[in-house]
């Protein structure tokens, strides 16, 4: 339960930090930074007890490399998307942030390849540092975690999907009508088709070198 | 009664900090940014000494999770104070900085849901990454906990209240007129009651838990 | 081969951010640190298989320097040199990422002067953190070589060539008309004379201290 | 002699970012960015042989601590004047960078000031991270060091020195234009009583704590 409760409390503010800095007083031009310092952290905090997942996409990925028991899945998915929605809500309905305009479907092909593609680097950059024995106890990990999302909404934000890489923060732009419901479907298929295809590949590198496992 | 010298150059820097990057030279959007950074290399500095708090709220509930004695306490809240009382007057009366525009009164519910918000997840990530077993001797506690208040900086300083998350920073944009003296109370009260609050889910948790403690 | 494959995810992944946000909607003045995070979650994702070089330049140092099999070498550029072309492609064909403006003809002596001191920089200290006994075990080389990418882009980045520091960034930015035919062969030619000019100074330190080797 | 040439490469690329990211074509905004990376990356880089000073005043108060024998001080202070002698000349003589309009000559109270905390605090964190038992085997010395230029340039940069807060820095933007000569002086002596302040204020804790030297 301690684990659903951190994945909740972790999900929560990531997408807290997603709404409250659209139309930021600083500028947009900094939720990158702002949306992986809040992910850095919530890892660095959370990741002793539940691993620091904060995104379905992620657990798919974890579980498909053998390191999130089956049994935990429908719990760590549902904190999340509770916890994004929780967040939408306050940060919507309670604060007051609302887009400054409304949001328009996307093109699917290239919203949905920079989904795909930000995502499998976050699963990707996850299951090296955080599930490796090679990598074992280092410090790095949140922050390795944190800035592939900094680096990848800057890279991959601009075509059309915000840059979600992450469903439960999918789910809460849709709320704040910072995504549109026909974009919903395709940007959470895309982030799950990146992090099962991180996982794929990480699993085929380390099985045919048979180690560090 | 190094530790209170410690608390105090930390507290110092911090709010002298705020105090400096209001009407900066490289605009206020990189504030959150330099806030957290000395922040974060003060808490690295001080922390073998104090811990470094900086802050009654993470005093507060450093103190409930039965960290800091309650001897200490007066102690550190009096240096915390004096050091942000410094910080103010020498940035506002030695150096000159003064707010572009007189402060307003802040509409009181979103600002304390913010101020509560983001002390919480301040206190939180402390908690975590500085107190239990299991993240004992991480290089990263300094990071975390800088960049969570860079991360709610951009997140929940836009409502009103300027984004404090800490008594001794309320305390320093009153004494330069980034406050009015009726946010301060308010300002203040939430920080407690989100620090008191982000203590007790930690302890919630880990006494369910029987480990990690 | 999976060190292969390492080096082909971290360069793609290095090109599509260096493609993807030039006409960022976040603005250029971001890129520098978008690449240096990518690189940096790259390095400590990848590190612990191939050693996280993605740049022949980095190669080209880390052999001389005795850390890289000579029956490696080729494999490794070509992998960058494949993945950075592949992320061309992605990122302006598919993605349809394209340059404000035509490229120009580059001044050659400032430009050539900037790339070799900013892949100077780079192997100098990647052969420092990565590579010595005294540093073995520690947590921040990844944030170390990518961030001399942010800091020597803000800093080399303006002198006609875009900072690239590494030949399969040159490769890329040339295929999606961010750096002309022309400019091409003196910044790969000064890539790999600051790599190795880097590599021969670090062997002349350390072979007249006789240790850390 | 390696420890020179350490201090030496350094020096020079710290003095060369701060040279080339005036008038940067990216802004000046992000200039504490580059240079607390720049600062950060040659600490990790170069930490392990010279102890990363990079700055006079940063030698001066690692000697009043006895970390550093008085027959290296002159060497090290030689080599970090050349260093940045020679960034000025390659910055402003062969990469042509100068600064947009004349500059004009501080005040000297605020400038003083300013130039005092911010080396003290650079001291301070160099003291405190670098040369305690407690804090040995860290993996975050850079960063705090680094970082905290950052933030201090952001909150003390805007009093008419430009922030310095290091004599080899402030000799390059004399050279280069950026810098008065009716500024130097004062900067320099600000840069070494802030640095010598803060050596005896962590002397003076540490001897009354008798521990952790």
């Amino acid at each position: 339960m301690n684990k659903y409760i951190v994945e909740f409390i972790g999900t929560f503010f990531l997408v807290l930090t997603v709404i409250c800095t659209v139309n930021s007083d600083f500028g947009g031009a900094f939720q990158p930074i702002a949306i992986g310092s809040i992910l850095m952290v919530m890892i660095f905090a959370g990741g002793h007890i539940s691993g620091g997942h904060f995104n379905p996409a992620v657990t798919l990925g974890v579980w498909m490399r053998g390191k999130c028991a089956a049994s935990d899945v429908p719990g760590y998915v549902i904190a999340q998307f509770v916890g994004g929605a929780l967040a939408a809500v306050i940060g919507g309905n309670v604060l007051g942030k609302v887009p400054a305009a409304a949001a328009t479907n996307m093109s699917i092909m290239p919203a949905m390849v920079a989904e795909i593609l930000g995502t499998f680097a976050l699963v990707w950059v996850i299951l090296n540092v955080a599930t490796t024995k090679s990598n074992s106890g280092n410090s790095f990990y949140g922050l390795a975690i944190g800035f592939t999302v900094t680096a990848c909404a800057y890279a991959l934000g601009g075509f059309g999907s915000g840059g979600c890489f992450n469903p439960a923060v999918a789910l809460g732009t849709l709320m704040n009508g910072l995504n549109t419901g026909a974009n919903i479907g395709p940007i959470i298929a895309a982030n799950l088709i990146g992090g099962a295809l991180a996982a794929l590949a990480f699993k085929a590198l380390y099985h045919s070198q048979g180690a560090d496992d």
